[in-house]
């Protein structure tokens, strides 16, 4: 099938329930994580229909939201180090 | 080498800056992410002296800050859509 422009090639979406133990949430709940290839899919997708019927149905019925894009730098890609829990 | 009792394993971590357009980032400039093989491995890292320091300097220089942990449950693997960009 050929490439249509503003294709939205993949998205990773994950999601997850609060469980931190440090009480620095600040009342948020839940994680809704998206991946894309480029900074350029996320623009292709805000304006794309499944974003904006997601939005206007999902976003009423939260009591507060916070989005952030970001473009990930790696700053350690592995870590070992011995923990001594006493 | 053996493993000693609460090793830290795998640690991923990434950066950035907040690149959205939505302006819904009540604030918040810049994301630090980190990715354990579980969620025993966070309870391990808090702990831990590299964690403690960083947070000793890194923290107090912050004007605001919310932490979230989440196990990542996959919704979507892999999307893909025609946008019309008009």
């Amino acid at each position: 099938m050929e490439e249509a422009k503003g294709l939205v090639k993949h998205m990773l979406l994950v999601r997850g329930r609060d469980v931190s133990i440090e009480n620095l949430h600040q009342g948020f709940t839940h994680v809704l994580e998206t991946t894309f290839e480029s900074i350029e899919g996320i623009a292709q997708y805000l304006p794309h229909l499944a974003h904006v019927e997601f939005s206007k149905q999902f976003v009423p019925q939260l009591e507060k939201v916070l989005v952030v894009n970001f473009k990930p730098t790696i700053v350690h890609k592995q870590y070992s180090a011995d923990v001594m829990l006493i």
